[in-house]
């Protein structure tokens, strides 16, 4: 009988193969040709499962827009403040240990790829929404101060976040997670209104 | 007598051409065979001005730097308040026209290069230290509020300032140049204590 092959555990293996590749050559080198050799598997097998370059490009941005959600998710699920869980996501999105790392240096690959890839959508990581969603629960739990207005902190707040994370990205030695963690502390208590004790 | 020559109008001229392809094709079309079609001069031209890639590259990430610096140190010399003279620098650092849009694609195609080209220096761009020294300048006329940490700060509207350059160049659409400056000034008054009138 021929050996079961989980197909999608093979995609997941061939989607790190290629941040290997990204991490270590650049998208100049993450040809299937590398990512093949990287994953250990044929470049034919690396075919049938993705047509071409985008197609597996695409799947590998996709698998690690999922992986930072799930990241999220779980922190949202935590029990604790709603402000600490609100840093905490934030602090997800910023480059502070190897993996998300190696997360952000295949997201600025992918997304400066796609500047002149027209088939291939950055775009999808939602990022923004996440973050309009955490200023609305904010304001449900009367924590935002009045005067914030939603549309233009949104941006503010997004911008920090991914400045943060191409600065640690860039210049790791100076942004350190705690330098990172005291940013974003700081930042959403001087938008925040704590509650009497 | 033979034309004379003016080789520094050359050298920023060969720069110039590889903006136009980098905007076109992005990084991976930027070769000096395309540059030197871009700029109408031949590629024996181009090799007397420029010994490798590299050293083009980086003539032309630093011209970029020049031109941005140029444009700040303008603004600081203009007859108005601080506050104001703040904003206008940090909005020239972030794309709202097409000068700025292309300015800001190099950077981006040049920083992701550079990330696996070490002969190839992205941080010439003193945009941390301008940002400090703005800091600075606040402080010196009582404009910063009190408990600002400028260490602290100056990571805050260093990366709120890239962030913002990057969702302009990534989503023009919606972040535009109206609310780019929104952003900014509202940032800056938070941090600020008006004098009063």
């Amino acid at each position: 009988m021929p050996k079961k092959v989980d197909h999608n555990q093979r995609k997941k293996k061939i989607a790190v193969a290629t941040y290997e590749v990204i991490r270590k050559k650049g998208i100049e080198g993450a040809t299937v040709r590398n990512i093949s050799e990287e994953a250990g598997i044929s470049l034919g097998s690396l075919r049938h499962y993705f047509q071409s370059q985008d197609e597996l490009y695409q799947y590998a941005m996709d698998f690690v827009v999922e992986k930072v959600g799930n990241r999220m998710l779980t922190i949202m699920k935590e029990e604790k403040p709603l402000i600490d869980k609100v840093v905490a996501v934030l602090i997800e999105l910023i480059p502070t240990n190897e993996q998300s790392l190696t997360e952000m240096e295949v997201w600025f690959a992918f997304t400066n790829y796609a500047r002149h890839h027209s088939n291939f959508d950055p775009q999808s990581d939602h990022i923004y929404d996440i973050i309009f969603k955490l200023l609305i629960l904010l304001e449900e739990e009367n924590l935002l101060k009045d005067k914030i207005e939603k549309d233009n902190e949104v941006e503010t707040l997004y911008a920090l976040t991914d400045g943060l994370a191409l600065h640690a990205l860039l210049d790791p030695k100076r942004l350190n997670s705690v330098k990172v963690r005291k940013v974003i502390e700081n930042y959403i208590l001087s938008i925040c209104e704590l509650p009497e004790k």
